[in-house]
């Protein structure tokens, strides 16, 4: 494809995008497919000879479409969103067109110093503690743009790892630093991201889960009671990894009391993971949920979550950036250049050296919003999940299993959580509504978030009206089936007789 | 920004993106400034109101562009292509306006499926052994998409090390398992890429790294006497990464010999890293450079670099599935959906949980290019970097470091590293070429790589004339400076004698 050609399909393409997006309410949010569908449709073996455009794009609409779950489509309300816009889609196509790969300074230099600015930007606009900003003087900290949350809960579990592991090595220094490695504990709070364990094993260590309180919130007494408890058996902890907007019910650990425990061990480094929350910061109002954070030695969030930018960004800041390089530093001679002393090298910030323009969605993004439209779009979401909160209560057979401090509301039926499941399957199986589960207090709740963009009042009446379209089928079903237990049957009595 | 705003926007950024392209050779290669360039330029926070797009756009040229090295510049002859398509991008515009975040198969089927689909497809156009194909009855193998090289690599390991932990505890049950981590060596030769020694400390394993012959190339006989030694100290060898087409100087490592070797090893993990030369295996008389494939546990190549598709689109095939999903399996309930049984969920595959459509960007150019026309653009670069061997080897002031094999020629002026150092910072200062060194047998050698997608035989030509020009520039600067050894001296003047 040259460029005269790409002219006319990049046209074509924009114009695809716009109905795709302007239509997506009518297809199905999530398929109607089973596994393994897509290999009956599509040849076992690539084409020897280019295929005409055309029918590469037939085929994402008769193929691709038909299994698709739509992030964007207006009642995808499952997991969170999937930040998204148009100034970060054309930023992507810049981006891509360019192809330029920041492992170093010199590979990128735009790249490397608009990373910087943005993530000070960013750290500006959502109040963090100037410690955290890179271009401020004095500061010993930093951001840096990963590609998840999870490699962003990894490198600074490792940067942790690292450190603990050399202070040891000056104690013991004819111990091999795996026996040392067998004394580091990690903490986190059951509710925290699965990402977190999934560090722990990367990082070979030992992770101690512990139990937040009724709200999901971990608490600083907690905290207290296992270091203790693990220093006496001769661990040593070094690491935990704290949430501000839990994955499961957007809960907000506690950070100030976290934090004060914490000042009787300055070795141990304490993350904060605010991939959904954080960005909410954005608004002042918000900010008393990361109360404390001046205690913590790092904190992420994802634009391409909450802040309309497509994912990959996930943005990080350390407290001291020389404790987050000296874990990942690697320096082959192919990679020098004539500032390796004196400019920031990305690939030091990271597990992957590559990395794509991802400041450049970020820029766009903050320039073609602003900090108020970004504002507005964050405090719309809110205000729409406390419409969805009000809508439940108003029926006495649900009950709301969180507090909605966002744009997340947990509920679910009073009555088992199979009763649950069973509803919450036939929600998804209607096609026109998704949501996920989650278990909060060992129970079976359903999620809803507010994902799309641009989400109205309307949306989400329609939905409340939807949904008692879905309690239906889930009526019918209970008629169906004959097995259920007692509490179940008194609860679809009792919708039986609200229904009439 | 709404839908008619990026109909305008987008045939905008398409026309952007054109014009850079086709003008792209009348910028420097890479730019005349210094770090710390860009914060002169941008304001220090992020800007309170929306601003118009043509402020955006305006300076997109005025300060991002005169910081950016130029990766798609037909001068760029630095590190290994990016690889970049306009089927590439448009694939990539699709993904981002869907949105769609593949990290189970419920979250995005059609992503799902379509990744295991291109990844057979690149697997059969590439010859691999099928054992390496996720779609063949029977085979315990599959493919994934990672992010990066360094992402390939660091999953085996960590996947070889779970392997060899666990085998290790059925022997040493009390044993604490970082105990037993200690006993684990990983290997690699000196000439394997750097993200071999960054997953060695990532995963915290020992890491002994091999001396490669005089052709960059590691033997079966130096990683026999490695593993042999190591057993009889106690240790346990559990993985080993080789090369095809090294970094420094697209050196291939013997396979085959390495393979036989590990036949007494069948717990040692046998990694092929194919980041570049990978690709070239679309043509069949590339093939024999991977002889001893058979032998392999995994192997990886990145599109993302010789095969047309913009970062990030990393390819990883293993023999055994289970095993590399064993070391990643974490399962929290709100990612668990309908078919978790059954469907493949492609966060167990890797570090992130989260994914791009990278699959579509793979399919795209397939139909677009066709096998063929992958194959002709391989075998172009594979010619123009001969045809740019035999322009220096006329020159017997030059020597030529590698065997040219592909798109990569290392060279050198004979003399010392300190002139060839100041050669290729005159050259790269130019701002006209650009190349970044490597050391070869422990001498600083010139990369010449040829980069762009459509570079002919008149780029390489011009160049040849631009490199003596640089060459002049060279010559002053040796006139200028006056403390220079014997040896440089003389090929100063065998220069000047050549040039009158």
């Amino acid at each position: 494809m040259n460029c005269a050609e790409f002219r006319k399909r990049g046209a074509e393409m924009v114009e695809y995008i716009c109905k795709y997006l302007e239509t997506l309410e009518n297809r199905r949010v999530v398929p109607s497919i089973e596994p393994g569908y897509l290999k009956e449709l599509i040849p076992d073996e690539a084409p020897m000879y280019p295929e005409p455009w055309e029918a590469v794009m037939d085929d994402v609409e008769r193929k691709i479409m038909p299994g698709m779950t739509h992030w964007n489509h207006p009642h995808f309300h499952a997991y969170f969103p999937s930040g998204n816009s148009f100034p970060s889609i054309l930023a992507d196509m810049l981006g891509d067109a360019i192809g330029v790969i920041g492992f170093s300074w010199a590979a990128g230099p735009s790249l490397t110093e608009l990373e910087g600015i943005v993530m000070d930007w960013l750290g500006k606009a959502l109040g963090l503690p100037s410690f955290f900003l890179g271009q401020v003087p004095g500061s010993k900290g930093g951001g840096v743009l990963q590609g998840s949350a999870s490699d962003c809960v990894l490198v600074v579990m490792l940067a942790a790892r690292t450190h603990a592991v050399r202070q040891l090595k000056k104690q013991y220094p004819d111990e091999d630093e795996s026996h040392l490695l067998a004394k580091l504990m990690a903490y986190c709070s059951r509710e925290s991201h699965s990402c977190v364990e999934k560090a722990a094993m990367i990082s070979f260590v030992k992770l101690r889960i512990l139990e937040p309180d009724s709200k999901s919130s971990l608490r600083g007494d907690t905290v207290a009671r296992a270091l203790k408890e693990d220093e006496k058996n001769g661990l040593i902890p070094f690491f935990i990894s704290t949430t501000l907007g839990t994955t499961g019910s957007c809960a907000f650990d506690n950070l100030e009391e976290i934090g004060t425990v914490l000042q009787d061990y300055p070795e141990v480094w304490f993350h904060v993971d605010g991939a959904y929350g954080g960005s909410s910061f954005v608004c002042p109002e918000m900010r008393y949920l990361m109360k404390g954070i001046e205690y913590a030695d790092s904190f992420n969030t994802n634009p391409n979550k909450w802040m309309l930018t497509s994912f990959d960004c996930s943005a990080l800041w350390v407290r001291d950036r020389i404790r987050l390089t000296s874990a990942l530093v690697v320096d082959p001679l192919y990679l020098k250049h004539g500032h390796s002393d004196t400019a920031i090298d990305l690939r030091h910030w990271g597990v992957p050296l590559s990395r794509r323009f991802r400041a450049l969605k970020l820029w766009f993004v903050f320039r073609s919003y602003g900090i108020t439209g970004i504002q507005a779009y964050i405090r719309r979401h809110c205000r729409l999940a406390k419409r969805f909160e009000q809508i439940i209560l108003r029926d006495d057979r649900f009950e709301i299993c969180n507090e909605v401090k966002m744009g997340l509301v947990c509920f679910r039926l009073k009555g088992s959580d199979k009763l649950n499941e069973k509803l919450l399957s036939n929600i998804n199986a209607s096609g026109k509504i998704h949501m996920v589960p989650a278990s909060v207090n060992e129970q079976y709740v359903i999620r809803f978030c507010v994902n799309a963009e641009n989400s109205t009042d309307d949306d989400i009446g329609e939905l409340c009206f939807k949904y008692f379209i879905v309690i239906h089928s889930y009526c019918e079903f209970i008629m169906y089936s004959q097995n259920q237990s007692h509490n179940d049957k008194s609860i679809f009595g009792n919708f039986r007789q609200k229904s009439l």
